[in-house]
């Protein structure tokens, strides 16, 4: 049985920037009374092009920082470096740490038919090959294609969330892919789902898109079980960088509520 | 006149990833014997939607960096990084130390006749308004239309260089100014000259596009007058992480020259 957390412990999420911002409107409407801490480390985004030993280094940075807001779950809000540093921050952290690809693989593994099943990511995740073991793990059978998509993060990073750009650049990754074979498209990166209509487009309306933010507030509710009983309902975010534009598009992302980021100077001193 | 670089003394040069490369071409072409010395700051890339802060901080640990090679020159090949620090690293560092944005002024306010003049650039550069107070200080006269282009860098940095993709782009940033009255088009960030053809598509055959390497070339020439003496030649890569894809696409960027670049592990430690 999980540890439950009691209702006055927040939960931290960190991200590289905006993503993990799709994760934590899921998580706060799954538990309104929590309070969450959110980090955005937008001076080092984005992670997906960075080799995994820099990106181990960032993500150990960023759990750091959330832990001295005594924290009592931290979720990688980020598949870049829940892909590559998510056993080493288990290993460090005391409390429960989720990441983004065992809660999206389980759900892809549950709703595919054909046993087809597509992943796109940033370049670190694919190149990572986490997804493919996690799959394999429980679906030795089950047929993978993988696919980076390294231009999706600075698309949305940069507000463009649909539009004809946002139209070739989605079909350059995907048309190549073959939607008449694949049933399941997991969205393994944090940002993708905010490209999602354009997505949908692209793939037609018989592939189910799996995003990751849904099965993560599942994954953590038998340890908020109690969770509603609380006052809470607060949201702390720090951002690296950046502050006025990271105001401004998690305010669209967080569906008109206003964003009050606070700068932190340099993660890096927290070593 | 200016101080002589002895021929045995390399001169550096830094940017946030490859774009700094144009440069180092157009450098090695006008001074085929001298030694460089390249750091591109690709755990950290993109500078360009950065804060002025951040940017000072990072500019610094390159420079930094660079020093301990006994550089006669310092080089700041990016023009986010020229425009929001290159007075203090003037200030902090002993040689000289040249900047993109000036000798590119000098060259757009040399060849233009309607005195119309357009800039592109990242948002820092252009948020930091250099480009404009420069061009005031030498012709308070002049018309200057501003343009920020954050998706250019990242399409460089993943190697689209041409295409449907890069066309798209490139219309959504410039066709909204009007070119029948700008006759010159400075391409502020050192990223651009490697979207030339597609720019050029765009714009039409009669503006003249202003690259900053070779007035950046002309700038050393009277420090390096006795450079082409000594044995040297010799070119010295450097980047924060990522290894692998930058020889891949800094061998493109150089017309085919192999590249093997040592990964630095942390610039931060050199504070």
């Amino acid at each position: 049985m999980a540890t439950l957390i009691s209702p006055g412990t927040p939960i931290g999420l960190f991200d590289s920037g905006l993503g993990g911002l799709t994760v934590l409107r899921e998580l706060t409407r799954a538990f309104p009374r929590r309070d969450f801490v959110y980090l955005g480390d937008t001076a080092r985004t984005p992670y997906g092009s960075k080799g995994a030993a820099t990106i181990v280094r960032y993500a150990r940075e960023c759990a750091r920082f959330l832990q001295t807001y005594e924290i009592g779950a931290l979720v990688v809000a980020c598949n870049t470096a829940s892909s590559v540093a998510l056993a080493g921050l288990q290993a460090e952290f005391p409390g429960l740490v989720i990441g983004t690809i065992e809660p999206a693989v389980e759900e892809a593994l549950r709703t595919t038919r054909s046993g087809v099943i597509a992943v796109i990511g940033t370049e670190g995740t694919i190149a990572s090959g986490e997804y493919e073991r996690q799959i394999r793990l429980r679906a030795p059978e089950a047929e993978i294609i993988s696919q980076s998509c390294p231009l999706f993060v600075p698309l949305v990073e940069h507000g463009h969330l649909a539009g004809e750009i946002v139209e070739k650049v989605v079909a350059h990754y995907l048309r190549p892919l073959d939607f008449s074979r694949i049933d399941t498209l997991i969205l393994g990166c944090t940002h993708y789902p905010l490209l999602m209509e354009a997505i949908r487009a692209e793939v037609g309306p018989a592939v189910h898109l799996v995003d990751s933010a849904r099965p993560i507030a599942a994954s953590l509710r038998p340890a908020l079980a109690d969770g509603e009983a609380g006052p809470g309902g607060s949201r702390r975010f720090f951002v690296t960088d950046a502050v006025s534009r990271f105001n401004h598009l998690a305010r669209l992302f967080l569906e008109g509520e206003a964003v009050t980021a606070v700068q932190v100077e340099d993660l890096g001193d927290q070593r």
